[in-house]
Parts: C-alpha cells; sequence; structure tokens
C-alpha cells in the first residue's frame, strides 16, 4: 500500500508526517526552523527513519516558485527570513529521499486538506486563508488547486487605511502598509507592543476585523469562493470572525443580493493540522 | 449543423448575433436598451426573424443571479439602472424562443470569448475586465470559467484612497469609493466634469492608471491570472495600458521573484466583440 510524507514547512517549525490522511497518521514530529542546512537535514532524517514513503508532499512558506519545470522549481525566493531567501527546498529534499515531490505553498496544501477532509468537503471552491506571522491564501476551483501565473500572494493586496486612525505605517519590508503589513502578528505586535496572543483593547480587534473583511471583499469580487476558511494563530483568535462576519456584511452593502451564509467564514475543520495533512493529499500528485 | 445565438446585454446597448464564431457570423444587430419589455422584445424579434437558432448565450450586465436551480435565475437583481431592477431576462428569452439558454455575466462571457478565440488562447487561466460605465472582472481558470458562490464582483473591491489627493467621494451608489466608484467612466464623468473620451489631463489619467493598478493587485494576489485583458470603453483608451502596468510593477515591487511578462495586461484581441462572440461560445454550454 501507499504510503505518502507530509511536510509543512513555516517560518518557525516544520511539521512532518508520515501516513495516507487524518485517520492514518502513522508518525508526526514538529522540527523547529534554524538553518536550512539543518533544518532540512533533521526533516530528511525523520523520513528517512519512519518511511519509507512512496512520494512526499511540501506545502512552504513563501513565496515560493512551484513552476513546474523552472530551474528554481522548489526553492524558497524573495523571503525576508534570514538565511532562507532563495533557498532550494524541494530538490534537495527529492535528490536525498529519492522519492517524488509535489511542491506548493502552506497555504494550498492547507486549503488542499480542509477541501479534502475539512471545512470544505463536497464544495466546489474554497478559499483558505492564515493570518499569523504573515498573511496568505490558497484556493481550491472546481475541485483543484489553483495555480495561474503563479500562486495566490493574498498578503500583499492593498487595503484602504486610514491613517488618522491607525499611524502604524506597516511591517512589510516590500509594501509597508499592504493587508499583511497591516494586519499581520508581526503587524500587530509591531502596532501595540502586544503580541496577538496576548491583546485584549476591543479597538485593536476591531481595527484587525476590518482589515480582514477588507481582503476578503476583495476575494469575494474576485474569486467569489464558496466558503472562507480562516487560520492562522491569529486568525484562529476567539471572537474574531464574527467581527469580521459583520463588517465584511457591511463592506458588501448587499450588492451581491444576497446575504453570504452563516458560515461563509469558518475555522479549519483540521485545526493547526491542514497544512502539514494537506501536504500528504499533496503528494498523491507528486511526479 | 448547429447554429448558435449570442447575447452581450449592457446598459446601453444590447449586442446579438446569431453564428458560431467569429469566421461565421451570420447575422448581428445592436439594439439600444430602453425598458425591459420593449428591449427584450426587440432582442427576441430578431433571433426569431434571423434564427432559428439552436441554442442562446447571454453576457449580462449586473449583478445577475447565475445559480443554477435559483428561481431567480436568469435575472439581473440589484442594478441601480432605472426600471431594471430584479428583471426576469434569462427565463423570459428561454420562453419566448424555446431553446436553452446560457445566462452568465458580460465579463464572463468576454473572457469565455478571448479565451475561445482571441488574447488568452492556450492559456490556462485568464482575467478579462471591463472599465467602462462600470468596472467589472471574469476568469478562466484551468480552461473553464471560473463560478463560485455567485460571480465576480471586481468593481466592488476597496482600493486606497487618499483624499488629501483625491477628495472625490466616488461615484458608487452602493460603496462609494470602492474601485468602480474611484475609477469607472461614470467616476470620470463625475470627478472632472469631461466623458473619459474627451479627457486630456496627464494628472487624471495618471489618478486612472493608479486605482486600476491597485485592483490589479488584488487580482494577481487573489487569482494569479496568467494574463489580464482590459477591455471597455476606458480601458481601452489610447497610453493607459503602459501607465497601468508600470504602476502595477511598483506596486508588486518585486515580490513575485520574477517580473510580470510584458503583456501580462493586453487589450482584447477581439475589440468590442468579445462579449457577444463569448456568449455564442456561451450558448454551447446551454441547457
Amino acid at each position: 500500500m501507499t504510503v505518502f510524507g507530509g511536510i509543512e514547512s513555516g517560518g518557525t517549525k516544520w511539521e512532518c508526517a508520515v501516513g495516507t490522511g487524518p485517520d492514518d497518521e502513522r508518525s508526526a514530529t514538529t522540527i523547529p526552523t534554524t538553518t536550512p542546512e539543518e533544518t532540512i537535514g533533521r526533516v530528511v532524517d525523520f523520513f528517512l527513519r519512519e518511511g519509507p514513503v512512496d512520494a512526499l508532499g511540501i506545502g512552504s512558506f513563501g513565496p515560493i516558485d512551484a513552476r513546474i519545470g523552472s530551474p528554481t522549481w522548489g526553492y524558497v525566493t524573495t523571503t525576508p527570513k534570514p538565511g532562507w531567501s532563495n533557498t532550494d527546498v524541494g530538490q534537495e529534499i527529492r535528490r536525498r529521499l529519492g522519492v517524488p515531490v509535489a511542491f506548493d505553498t502552506d497555504v494550498n496544501a492547507a486549503a488542499l486538506g480542509e477541501h479534502r477532509w475539512g471545512a470544505g468537503r463536497g464544495l466546489r471552491s474554497l478559499w483558505y486563508v492564515t493570518v499569523g506571522t504573515g498573511i496568505g491564501g490558497g484556493a481550491i476551483v472546481d475541485g483543484r488547486l489553483l495555480h495561474g501565473l503563479s500562486h495566490p500572494e493574498f498578503g500583499h493586496l492593498r487595503v484602504p487605511h486610514d491613517r488618522d486612525a491607525d499611524p502604524f505605517d506597516g511591517s512589510c519590508p516590500y509594501h509597508g502598509d499592504c493587508l499583511e503589513g497591516l494586519a499581520s502578528g508581526t503587524a500587530l505586535e509591531a502596532r501595540w507592543g502586544t503580541p496577538a496572543s496576548a491583546l485584549e483593547d476591543a479597538a485593536a480587534w476591531a481595527l484587525e476585523a476590518r482589515y480582514l473583511a477588507l481582503g476578503f471583499v476583495a476575494v469575494v469580487a474576485v474569486l467569489s469562493p464558496q466558503r472562507i476558511v480562516v487560520g492562522g494563530g491569529v486568525g484562529r483568535s476567539p471572537g474574531l470572525l464574527p467581527l469580521v462576519r459583520r463588517e465584511l456584511s457591511a463592506l458588501m452593502n448587499g450588492y451581491l443580493g444576497f446575504e453570504l451564509p452563516d458560515d461563509y467564514l469558518t475555522p479549519p475543520a483540521l485545526g493547526g493540522r491542514s497544512g502539514v495533512l494537506g501536504a500528504i493529499a499533496l503528494a498523491e500528485s507528486a511526479d
């Protein structure tokens, strides 16, 4: 029987698992993100020890090169994370494990995981967003992962920023006050001096909900998904989704001619496992 | 042999054609938009006279209800256009012509037309945007029209609006300063007191290019299409696309890790016929 490996690689940790799905996770581990050499070495060791696996899926932090046939396919590209810019991940792991590897964004993997086994089961289209250290999005359209010129880079769209109400310049090194620069965990901590997990000011959360809703208006306006799954450490903060839901409805202002369903914004059914399980699903299409 | 009818219905005129594609347009007419009764009556007469057609495609101004199975499928819904709110178009025409009808947005029809016969041939994904009286967008993903919860409503996403530089409140009756409210032909004429076709002020066009580029950043961030086709009376203004291209590149700021292709923004290859020809292509899937 075929057994897959899944990796959700993040800026702080890499989740690795061996199995075929949420009811068949045979082995799993979490490896802290240090240098590329050390991190990838420990990941390879895990799969050599717990495997063999027949194929591997990687859902990676980004931006990445996932263009099949590109010489830098499998690379993490222009990430601001120190030491990781232009780093070969996919080709290196493929060479060292000697198995087919599928390489995509962490959020595309999570979208696939939620579509296969979670909050998106049976839906034709789905948007998965993570709001954590950064902000990213991935999509299922007609039951398949969305790919185009590249992959979505949801965090970097621009939203209205009222500098009188919110004089914070934004935390994105590329764009300043893009959505990620205003509403990521990094932005919250820089603006308020408190990590999101300890932030209790209602006005701070109202502003956060406003920015996320402005981002979701763009998702509805461009992609019109059947559901939006909101994950990530900040995205799963208690009480946040109802605030965002209200703002989103106010911003749409009845224009669609029907109300968005009550569960239009929903937490991931797989909790923090959407990404690594989605990476296992991704492995099915590895070549 | 099968013959199709195509309708691009707009707020000022309806384009109707009989044929199978751009090299086989057997008959065509333009009917001014007056009341629903009169307009639909003249359209039905055209197809009765020039047909029979085996199936009909309609690409309609919106917003519309294109949800198969909905009791108001085929309706123009919450349009601000006087007399047309909640108007049955698709069911009425289907009943009076007695043929299968496919009903979608005008921009989805145009996206399909450009993908089949125009600037999107051979591409996996494509975004078509019209900038005219209003602003709308439609998409091809994996070779098929994008549908989800509803259809894209591109004009109504929010973009940064610097009221010091541009004190204009925006012209959208639903949202004020959404993209359509700031950058449509209606907005241009309201802001500058001059129709777009007569607008020569370089600063006005620089502002227009900025808003459109901000909208396209959202398209790239959410959908990542392989190409964006820019149609519509304002969208096809001479010299506009290079300005938008430059702004878009500046806004992305190298984040993708590669430059957007030079022809990433391109005019429709079918000119003003993308919509009605796309409606003919749409008719193939009518039922």
